[in-house]
C-alpha cells in the first residue's frame, strides 16, 4: 500500500493527545489535510501512511492541542497595567470607564490585534470573548488566524452603546449574519451581569440565543460585593435570578461562580450549563476563589479563561492551569486537588465545549487542526520525568514554538505570520498616550 | 571636569532602583566600577560624569536589582516533576527520599549547576540554600558566578548523614572555613526543622551560629501536619518551642511560617527573626497560606522564595512575585493587599536583608553591581503605563536579558557565559534513568 498524501505533516518527541483515554505518543507524528487532523500515530506509523512535500519537525518538543481560553474581553489588551492594587470601585470609576467611554472602533481594533497575537505566541488557539464594537474584534480575529466566539456585551437600556432593546438585539443579530458563514467565528449573546441588566432584558436575550442556536454568556456571582449588589436591587442572589427565570440551560456560560452555594452548583449542574474559572483575575480584582473541586465534583463542565488582560495582566492560559491548579491544592490543604491532567483538560477539552465546538481540543483524526508545540530544549524544563508535569507545573507561554489553527501555521519560533506584532506594539503604544490623556481629563 | 573612568557603564529606558525613596528612572544610566555601582542616574547625566571603554546598552529594557531567593533546595532540581499531586508522605517516601539516599557528590553539583543555571537566566542573582554535600553546591555557585549562602542540613543524630553531632559541627566548621574568604559566598547552619532535631541539638546548633557568626536557618511552622507531628513529639507547636529555647533572635531565619498564631507573629517581630515566603511551593504541597499580609504589618522583614524545584516546580522568581501578591488579594478579597512595590520588596530589599548581605538587593552607588534587565519589547508586555506593574504582573523569568553579578556578565540574551548549558542539560536528563532505576529498587 502506497502512502497516501496529506498537506502537512509535523513530528515531535511527544503529543498530549488529550483523547478519550489521554494516551500521550513518544516520538509523535500528526498527519494534516486542509484544516483538518488526517492520522496521529507514532512518526514509524505515519511515515508508512502518509506522505508531503510539507513537514515540521519540532524535534525536542510537546505536542498539543490549542488551549481555549473561556473569558476573556480581548480589547482591553490595550490597558494591561494601567492601574492595579486599587478597589475595584476605583479601579473601575478613575481608570477603566474614564477610557472605555472614549473607545472607538480603530482602538478595539488594536487591542483585539494586540491580544490576538498574544494569544497565538502563547499556544492559544481559540477565545471567548465579551466586549463592545465586536465586529471589529470580529476582524481582528479572521485577520490573526485564530479562533473566536464574540460577544456583543450590553447592559440595561439606555446605556452608552445601545438606547433601546430593539437596537442592541438588531446590532447582535447582525453580528451574527457578518459571521454566520466564517469557519472560525461564531457569535454569543451576551448580558453584561445579573445587576447591570434587568431580568426582562434577560430572558427577551436568551429568547434570541435560542433563535439564532448561539451560546448565551454572563458574568455571575463574581463575588460576595456583586451578590450585595445584586440582592438590594432583586432580593435575590445573582444564581437565584438566572434560575427563577430559567436561565440556567445547556446554552448558559456562566463567567467566574465565586460566590456560589451548595444547592446552587446542583442547579447549574443539572442545567447543563457551564461555568468558566479565572482564578488570577478572582485572585487580583479580590473578588475571591471560586470552588473549583466542588464545581467539578458536582460534573458541571468547567472552562479556564484569563479575563481581560486589565485585571490579569496577561493572556497567558499556561499561569491560569498552573494557578488553578496550585490553589485547589492550597486552600483545600490537599496536593491532589486538580492534578495536572485535570489542569491541561480544563484548558483544552473543557473549553471546546465550553465554546461550543464540536471539533477542537483533542488531537485526533477527524478534529480540526488546533496544535502547539512547547520547546522542551529550555533550561527550566530540564530535566524532564514526565511531560504532562512540565507543561502544568514549570513550562509557560514564552515555552511555545509553534501554534497552528486550523492547520494554518500562525507562529513559529518567536515568529508571528498573520500579524504584523511591529506596528501594532508602536500603535498600543501610542494609545497609552491617548488613555491618560481621558484619565486626565476625567 | 573630564569624566571619570570606570569598567561598564549600562543604560536603560527604566531603572527601578530600589533605594530608600524607590525612585525610577527614565533613560537611566549605571556606572560600575570593578563589583561596584560607582554612580546612578540619567544617561546624560552618568555620560557627563563617567567614561568607560565598554558599555551596555539595554535599549527598551528595565534594569533593577538582580533577584534574591531566600528559600530553596538547589540540587533538588534535578528532581523537578519526578512526583506531583500526591499526597505529601507518598511523594516524600515513595519518590523524593528513596532518590535522594542514593545521590552523591556529582549529583548533588549537577542539581546545583543546573537551578543555578535557571537562577541566573531568570534573574536571580543570591540564593539561601539548605541541602546536603553543600561543599559542592558552592562549587557550582563559584564557577556560575552567583551568590549563595550555603547550608548544610542536619537532622536528629545519628542520621544518613551524620552519626554524632560532633561529625555535623566538624562538617559544617570546615564548609565555613572553606568559604571564609570567597567574595560571593558565605554558610548559615541549618537544621531541618522542629520536629526532625531535638531541641538540644537546636540550641548547640545555634551556639555554633553565634561562634561562627552567621545565619540559622530552619524550616518552621510550614503546615498543619508539622505543627501536629511536633506537638506529638513536644507538647508544644513548632515556633513555641523555637520560642521557649531562645531560638528566635536576630540570626534566624524561618522558612514558611503558615501555621502561625497571633502571639507567634508577635514574638517573631519582637526577637527580630526573618520569615521566608514561599507561596507556590506551599500550595502545591497543599501546607496552606501564610499570612504575608500579617507577618509584613507586624514590622516582620520577610523574604521570597521558591523552595526547591521538586516542589514548584521551577526557580523563577517572577511567578513567586506574582503569587504572593495575588494570593493575598483573593484570600483577603482585598485588590488593595501586596501592591507591586512590595512584591518587588520582597524579592529584592528585603531578600538581601534575609541573606544577611548589606551591599545587594539595591542600585545604588556604592553597593554591589547585581543587576538585571527585563526586556519591555515583548509582545505580553505592550503597552506600558507603569513599568513596576508589568514587572509583577506580567512579565516573567523568561523576559530577562541581562543578568550581572558583582559587575560580572553572566548571562544575557540567551547566552550563559559561565554556565556550560548544553553539557548541564544533557547529565541531567541522563540522571533521569538513574533516579527512576532507584524507585523501581525501593
Amino acid at each position: 500500500m502506497s502512502p497516501q498524501k496529506c498537506d502537512l505533516i509535523i513530528y515531535g518527541s511527544n503529543i498530549l493527545t488529550q483523547d478519550e483515554n489521554r494516551s500521550i505518543l513518544t516520538d509523535g507524528a500528526i498527519a494534516v489535510t486542509g484544516k483538518i487532523i488526517a492520522d496521529v500515530g507514532t512518526k514509524a506509523d505515519i511515515d508508512l501512511k502518509w506522505n508531503s512535500s510539507k513537514t515540521l519537525d519540532v524535534g525536542n518538543s510537546i505536542i498539543m492541542p490549542g488551549m481555549i481560553n473561556s473569558h476573556t474581553h480581548v480589547p482591553m489588551t490595550l490597558m494591561r497595567g494601567v492601574a492595579d492594587d486599587l478597589p475595584l470601585l476605583t479601579w473601575l470609576h478613575e481608570y477603566i470607564f474614564p477610557i472605555e467611554a472614549g473607545l472607538n472602533k480603530e482602538l478595539v481594533e488594536l487591542g483585539a490585534l494586540l491580544g490576538c497575537a498574544e494569544m497565538i505566541a502563547g499556544g492559544t488557539t481559540a477565545f471567548l470573548d465579551g466586549y463592545m464594537f465586536e465586529d471589529v474584534v470580529g476582524k481582528a480575529v479572521d485577520e490573526s488566524g485564530i479562533k473566536a466566539v464574540l460577544g456583543e456585551g450590553f447592559f440595561e437600556f439606555p446605556s452608552p452603546f445601545f438606547k433601546t432593546a430593539k437596537q442592541a438585539w438588531e446590532t447582535i443579530e447582525g453580528l451574527h449574519e457578518r459571521f454566520l458563514l466564517h469557519d472560525r467565528i461564531t457569535t454569543s449573546i451576551t448580558p453584561h451581569a445579573v445587576f447591570t441588566t434587568t431580568p426582562d432584558q434577560l430572558i427577551e436575550s436568551m429568547e434570541l440565543a435560542e433563535k439564532l442556536d448561539v451560546l448565551w454568556q454572563i458574568h455571575c456571582a463574581e463575588s460576595v460585593a456583586e451578590t450585595e449588589l445584586t440582592s438590594k436591587k432583586f432580593d435575590k442572589r445573582p444564581l437565584e435570578v438566572l434560575c427563577d427565570n430559567g436561565l440556567l440551560t445547556p446554552r448558559t456560560r456562566i463567567h467566574h461562580c465565586v460566590d456560589v452555594t451548595e444547592q446552587e452548583i446542583k442547579q447549574i449542574s443539572a442545567s447543563g450549563a457551564m461555568i468558566s474559572h479565572n482564578p488570577q483575575s478572582n485572585l487580583k480584582l479580590g473578588s475571591g476563589i471560586c470552588p473549583l473541586t466542588k464545581l467539578l465534583s458536582s460534573g458541571i463542565t468547567v472552562g479556564l479563561g484569563t479575563d481581560g488582560a486589565a485585571s490579569n495582566n496577561d493572556l497567558n492560559m499556561f499561569e491560569e492551569m498552573r494557578t488553578a491548579s496550585l490553589l485547589q491544592k492550597g486552600i483545600l490543604q490537599d496536593p491532589t486537588a486538580i492534578p495536572a491532567q485535570t489542569a491541561l483538560d480544563l484548558a483544552t477539552v473543557n473549553g471546546a465545549k465550553f465554546l461550543g465546538l464540536t471539533d477542537t481540543g483533542i488531537i485526533k483524526a477527524g478534529m480540526r487542526a488546533d496544535i502547539i508545540a512547547i520547546d522542551m530544549d529550555k533550561l527550566h524544563l530540564k530535566p524532564v520525568y514526565n511531560p504532562l508535569s512540565h507543561i502544568v507545573y514549570s513550562a509557560g507561554a514564552q515555552d511555545v514554538n509553534l501554534t497552528i489553527c486550523d492547520g494554518k501555521v500562525l507562529y513559529q519560533n518567536g515568529k508571528h505570520f498573520t500579524c504584523d506584532v511591529e506596528t501594532i506594539s508602536h500603535e498600543a503604544e501610542k494609545a497609552v498616550k491617548w488613555a491618560l490623556s481621558r484619565l486626565k481629563k476625567h
